[in-house]
């Protein structure tokens, strides 16, 4: 059976491999790939931004969804055709935070499909402790939203969002769409999502959500309007721009929390006298626990997510590459998800 | 009786008065002033830098003490000769903020002594309900210390500093030595203060803190050899300097609290890389709640604060613009009291 692997080689170059599958070793199991949908990290890598972390030609991917096809001897608990995803986070168990029960954000993390080989390809080798059981009512293309969806459960918790709250989501992009619809559809909040695109303004508006355009309104304006001049409960920072920072405090009321979601490589200027002034918590929140990713499955399987609006283009593993250099174009897509059967 | 008043004129400027003492309106009592503690926030206002907030000449200052010399008829559970301090926050109690129970960050709060007359007078009629009675076993002139040392308590609450800690203070002014010998001496957590001054740092040394001088030292270093690794579990950003906030995120450990105290009044570069990757929370902090005033009395009366080895010199009310240009200028004091008496 020779099977196809997309590797990524650094400088932002993809390459197709053939492969012949390998029989899973000891704890592993091997999966048929279905789908992997592609994540704002897999565009920076596609950048090139990241080949500090990938240091030898391997496939990327970690939003994924696929069928168990064979098992090492001792695992246990699963078997052939159990529909699974992955749980892409390996810790060390020994690190400061591994002991003081932060484990997801271990200081020596392995993020299965960044810093070891991920799910572009069609069979998958990996350790029976990340896996995540697909319920059947849930479909192997939705449940590449699982990932995703794991990261807007743990940043909503972060947020610790209550069903009275007003919050406003700042960023329309997959993970933003995923905070806002979870926001309003699961936990019941008021919510308010600021994006400058118009076509995810659009979809936004079509799943139900209240949007904002930052460029031709004034976010803080209609905040405090929307708020009766007390502003938003909890913003969510998923632009990664800078005046998406400078809005997160400026929307909030008094003791508001703002999540910092999106990830900004560069010390960004935050108005720290806001946070003075309105005794505001600044949190950042990063990946999920075992509990959220859970969770997330549950969420997809029971239809709170709109999973049919947010994949947007399903592609064939062999244009990976085109593929993503469209996403990274900016056309108007939003999950792209590529197709490994 | 005619008494002397310390008037604020703007721009930077302070004019003696000579004024006759009223009798307390309704709900009021009149002070004798004992002593005012200088504060950053009275230089920024020496500096000009507030004229927008002060709108007519008056005194300032609001880390005070006296004594009662005369109540309005309605005032009960006060009589003459009861030492008092002021806890100087008059909030509308109709904002969200107060309805919501944050009245002392109140969106419409007079910061007597800023937003209207202050202490810098020798007798001085003020609301009874802002008193905080000073215990006989409190000097009047140590009483100065309470204010100050309430936004100290206030902080480390902000911070939920608990005895196993271990804390970073950044910045060795007032503040951040109350901080830190409230911390050591009464959370029992351990402290490491981070201070430029060889003079602060001479002081805080006698007071039994541990201090590091972060333009000589490698103070995330320094800090990741305190804690095996682990980084900081509370830090307090006291300095106001744009290296402070960068130290604030870099010394914390995974899940750390981080504690903005200082003012920064333009938006400021944050390292939200490290907010988002260590899930940190950052958190803004100002004044106090009427829980926290008193219990910095109580403190202040145990002998936790070292009050003697921080007000470094008292002068009369007479002198107060050369002291507070001495002050600003940089000489070594760290609290300058002036005497009304």
């Amino acid at each position: 059976m020779t099977s196809l692997a997309v590797d990524y080689h650094g400088g932002g170059r993809f390459k197709a491999r053939s492969y012949e599958p390998t029989e899973p070793a000891s704890g592993e199991v091997r999966i048929a790939v279905a789908f992997t949908g592609i994540c704002g990290t897999d565009l920076k890598i596609a950048h090139g931004a990241m080949d500090h972390r990938i240091t030898s030609p391997w496939p990327i991917g970690h939003e994924m969804s696929g069928t168990i096809e064979a098992l090492a001897s001792d695992v246990t608990g699963w078997k052939p055709g159990d529909k699974v995803t992955v749980m892409p986070l390996e810790w060390c168990g020994q690190c400061p935070a591994c002991t003081r029960g932060h484990s997801h954000v271990c200081q020596n993390l392995d993020f299965v499909g960044i810093d070891s080989p991920g799910s572009l390809q069609q069979h998958w080798n990996v350790p029976a402790r990340l896996l995540v059981r697909i319920p059947d009512r849930l479909s192997l293309e939705h449940a590449t939203l699982a990932e995703p969806t794991a990261v807007a459960v743990h940043d909503v918790r972060r947020g610790g969002v209550e069903p009275a709250d007003q919050v406003v989501v700042i960023g329309g992009g997959p993970i933003g769409l995923l905070i806002a619809a979870l926001v309003a559809n699961h936990t019941g909040a008021d919510v308010l999502l600021s994006e400058v695109s118009s076509f995810r303004r659009g979809l936004a508006n079509r799943i139900g959500l209240r949007t904002v355009d930052p460029t031709s309104e004034d976010l803080p304006a209609v905040v405090a309007e929307w708020s009766d001049g007390k502003g938003a409960d909890v913003s969510f920072e998923v632009s990664g721009s800078k005046l998406g920072v400078l809005a997160l405090t400026d929307v909030l009321a008094v003791r508001g929390r703002g999540v910092v979601v999106a990830i900004h490589t560069e010390p960004t200027p935050v108005d720290l006298m806001a946070a003075f002034w309105k005794e505001l918590d600044i949190r950042g929140a990063r990946v999920y626990q075992r509990a959220d990713f859970e969770e997330a499955v549950d969420l997809l399987a029971a239809g709170v997510i709109p999973s049919e609006s947010l994949i947007t283009e399903v592609v064939p593993l062999s244009k990976t590459e085109q593929a993503i250099t469209r996403l990274a174009s900016g056309e108007d897509i939003v999950k792209l998800v590529i197709d490994s059967q």
